[in-house]
């Protein structure tokens, strides 16, 4: 099957976050600790390592580089793995040279990004794992963190997971309280396959049969079993199969674990959206160490 | 022992954080699914509820209000409970009753700051539900989601914890890299203490027995013991405790899980400081349902 | 056939362009007439008034209430007719009351917005009344002005046509320029459906039969005939339906004028996207006058 | 007679525009189609060119540079033709050369740029190819695109036009809204004349004789007269020529068009101020063509 | 003669700066005194209260206002002086009523406000009250403080002063460095002229006799004298009159300070520029006190 | 003693401050006189400098370069002056080379940022020349001009003083109205020492006797002696000399002048923070000098 392609984030779409970032650790006077103790014209080399026993992997490497660019364009950063590496312990990704407190004042907020993304492009990939041995894609959702969302679904990306929509802009996806209000599936599905640009397919979540049902004869293009059991879905891709030969595609969705992803892609749909890769992956651990 | 008293984090402080984060969401067409397919005259009444088993601790129900202003000042907000309650399962924090597309145009927002929180509320409570015992200080550190630092380190505040220093603009803590910069200890002492705003105190983090000599010959007002066995640390405690009179504060630090939390308290240090509350804590789960 | 249904543009999504408009006209001292040569307690009442003998189509009218209201809160904004409306000479849209410098501050400020929303609702009507005949949509392109398109989409919207992809992010659509630089329709195409949210349908561009035989051979969403002559288009969308049973849809695109619409129309394609009405469309004229 | 010199826009001059026109088309997961289709280490040659049956003057070429820059600063801008230069149909202003996927995303945010202006800055050099028979100066008004006041005042001096005021800071324009809330032209000339920064002019605007004469009398600096006939505006040139022996600019205003503008010219007025020259100018037709 | 009106700052004008010296007050955890050592739900009332021996001039009340309301709309703030007012020692400007802690951490960030502009306006004032017996007018130079223009030129004129061109866009001033690379006044003269919006006069620095006759031969609208003696500023000033007919206005400028003024005066110039009364004016004491 | 080392202000830190300053001074139409005066190609050097008769101390060299830099990448600057030099009258501090029209515009405002910094830095050297011979330390307040705290801060540093907390958020200051708000000295004490960020100093402000026995007895980290005399002041320091064995600091302010600076050293505090040196310190002259 197809692996999503892991595609760079450029400076100008992620310099934001990073100067707000940088804002953030360095308001008022800057970096105290650094400017009183560290003469300036004293230069370090230092590099970034892996602390993770089982490994992990690698997300944020660029966004590393530009966090030390940002703060300091006389440090040289020589990058020595990929965004999508897969890192054993104590494995050096980077090192760093020039002016020692410029090192410093940027550390933290580079590791910062390093451990989070990292730490998400690793979780992802254990469900990728599963899921790639059905030839189901593994996606994100968009419960991420408030501000993030762009670094984090590129870090789904780069463990080998596929993007869903980006927000409530690029996706119609007809869910439970849309339905309440819209009064019903055949509704809403209507006003949504006549009104929304005509490049979206339009996507609809169903709990039931007889939502299924509806979702059906109305011709949605996506239906989203929520919270479905193991048998439920299993009969629910069945019936649809059936239907629309192979037209609609089928995405399974609510309260994804690794642990009960197996039994999800035994049921034969297309598409696993998980939740929790973006919202409850650890932080992966890596350290800078000055030599 | 004192424990941190909450304190409410102002609207114009979260504003422009706020902001972003539907900008995010909503950007280009804004949410095409509630425009296309709910009618414009169309009001709802939904709640917001724990859906956490084993319950959590709230953070995060004045943001949630500030996301739903945001998007329509005609929503109404109620609010049910207050950041730092503990929450059982199915408890419902807030209703809220106005236009449904704007509800839903701000759901998936107000529950991401919601679940991001209260999930860090909820892991800090349980470092302090231990160290409480001992008269312990759990506090924080700087390894948080970039520009979500202030939100963070309040979630922390509402778990019991208390906070360490905001940035590195205030607080000096000479760490292994600055020490190594600045050509020992003492030479890094001597600096900070000449310099720094007279209303920091001057804190040192210390790997080895040498290196707490060095700082307590040179007055650090602080020691951080960083990543030593207990009962180096136990040493250590009593060695600054003896030769500083108690005029020396303690903190220790590094690699601090739920396991290992309870034999540094029984160490006898004043403060231990623990990245994971901030970078690994798992999203606490809430709902927002239609009525 | 459905026809858009014009969705409200909310304050929160306009506020900034708003902003950006009266500091562009209010830098430096502000509104130095107002403020040198009008009594400071003088109040004003005022009406805004289509002057186009032909009739145009109102766009912007809550735009304008949000100007007033931003530069003055006390001022008072009347609503008489809603966006979408059709307008005839001399036909009174709105009247304001309020601070006499405050309404001549915001008055260049407002119509600007006003005459060229209105201008592109206008221009697209006329398109849409002939589409319509042949139940095919108008829509949009990405030919807008630079940071006005929310806006002129909005417009495109209250003139009866439908909104294509909004930018580069929520739709992929492969042209001539793709194809070269991917080294052929059938590898952009696979690429593009192997990867892209599997949400949105995958588009291309065919200038040539050769090129629409190998578009659907790779099982393109939507087909866009570029340039083509109407014989060309009418033989294209034949041979389109047979082959892929209506599951493509038909766009026709390049150069589309008021002129040629009606002949593009006649060849039975299920889109017509049309540059002009965004960068081309004449202004609409309205003024303000003080009772 | 003098003719308006083209001054270059500095790139921080217009770098915000430029960001936010990118953010706009960019927003979300960025550029999909040329990520999903196009290899990373693709690079390509482009070339822009004019396709304006009747040719155009160019306008926005530097802000085309800037785009490809702000996008990716390895693309190579060769720079062919200048601001104000006459382009015949077929003519090609610049190559790019570099990253596909770069030229790719930058192509449609920089070709709105140039089409806007450079429509601007041709239909501005039509009113000036007359005007300038009879040493008259074209010049603009506030009627304006909201955000591009700046890039459309630069294309009419492109054009051969001349600038009037920027904004409401920076000239003294009494128009017939204040000399209502003024209680008459006498007042708010006095009060204009006494407190106005003493480097600006006062201009008021007349409709009647009767203004005209109130207008002498208090000593306006310039006079506009508005919306009169060809009659009408011959007498009054004659009077204020006599009454100010030649200390008093006349300018002609309101409704100016290319039919009309002849005849004002004939009326011996100094200046004429047209609004349709920003407001309803059509784009010209360029396009990026891949090599 | 006519003195200058004060022109209210409006809300929208200065918001932004207000945001910003709030955030730069406020950083990272906030007012964490009040945040510590205040109860919540305390309120209190206080006063503001000037503390200026020999008085002042009051300036920026309507701006504290907006201080407090940024902070907390529940404070009251209730105004007892108006800006331009003289106030004695121990006056009371306003008094706030609301929640202690919000009126605490307002209490700085507005009375640096209060205190830098109402400095300017009391220092400008004393320059005026000389001046004006005269019936010549004091002006201001851009020599302010970076980012707090508007705010200095508004003191000024609650000071009584005028306000001369606001930056380099809104006057045209040939100084000498312009004067050498145009390569002489009459060059310089003539291109302005001929380019510059028809709504500004020009004005040129002048430090010789033949720079004199040159500026007066070519034109200008306005000669600023600079730096001369008050010998060589009296002949001036009789060439100029006799040459122009008064139709030249003349601007004295250079190092003039509170002692050299009235000799300036003396010499029968129009305007005073003085560039102390914003780059050096002394602050003026004001304090908020709790009842 | 020890003296304040002056730390660089980096780029980043200060570069929005510059834009801002050359938005408000070239906002509209940008630099007129130089776009109208001055041909395109012309080149020129010119140099910096100091019209100090007694001198001053250099401050702001570096954000000088910078803000030539941001209007034009072709400018050379040479910097012959570091901040922190001792001026004289005629120095020259630096030397640009290229565009004139790039050179002129950039001219005010980096001059703005010099006289204002070099006139704090030079004021507080005069505090910082008589309090050195005593071995107390000089500090700033928070009575900054709004938006240019970090600059000023920095400027006081160059001129030799010491930076006291920076805002709000870096240190707790309990004032005589948080002893107000908070119900007493004690309160206030006891609340902000248990839950201040530990590495905080506590300090109070007494006013009175009973008010310093209050805070010795509670543990106040550091004193303010505020407005007492200086008799006051020498049993006040011998209190808390004898009572706290020297833990405690001791902090002289309120209405420090250069006249009482020395009588109040003579009292034996630690520190003594004055207002006047940021909030009433005349600008340095500095002029650029076209060769």
């Amino acid at each position: 099957m197809e692996t999503s392609s892991i595609k760079k984030l450029e400076k100008f779409e992620v310099q934001e976050i990073i100067r707000q970032a940088l804002r953030e650790d360095l308001g008022g006077y800057g970096d105290i600790t650094s400017k009183y103790t560290i003469p300036s014209q004293s230069t370090s080399c230092a590099f970034a390592v892996c602390k993770q026993k089982e490994g992990t992997v690698l997300c944020g490497i660029d966004i590393m580089q530009f966090v030390f660019e940002e703060i300091d364009k006389r440090v040289v950063f020589e990058k020595l793995k990929q965004d999508g590496d897969f890192l054993n312990d104590r494995d050096i990704i980077c090192r760093v040279k020039g002016p020692s407190a410029s090192i410093l004042s940027a550390e933290r907020t580079a590791l910062n990004f390093l451990q989070h993304m990292s730490g998400i492009a690793a979780f992802t990939s254990k469900f990728v794992s599963i899921a790639s041995k059905y030839n189901i894609k593994v996606t994100d959702t968009r419960k991420t963190k408030p501000g993030l969302r762009k670094l984090e679904k590129y870090a789904v990306a780069c463990g080998g997971g596929f993007n869903h929509r980006y927000g409530l802009f690029d996706g119609v996806l007809i869910k439970d309280n849309h339905i309440v209000a819209a009064g019903g599936i055949a509704n809403a599905l209507k006003a949504a396959k006549a009104m929304a640009p005509h490049q979206l397919k339009i996507e609809v979540e169903v709990k039931t049969f007889a939502e299924l049902d509806e979702a059906i004869a109305n011709k949605a293009d996506i239906v989203m079993l929520d919270n479905m059991s193991a048998e439920q879905m299993s009969e629910a891709v069945k019936i649809i199969r059936e239907k629309t030969s192979g037209a609609c595609l089928i995405e399974a969705s609510g309260g994804v674990t690794l642990e009960s992803v197996e039994d999800i892609c035994k049921c034969g749909v297309d598409i696993i959206s998980a939740g929790c890769i973006t919202h409850s992956a650890p932080a992966a651990d890596f350290s800078l160490e000055f030599e």
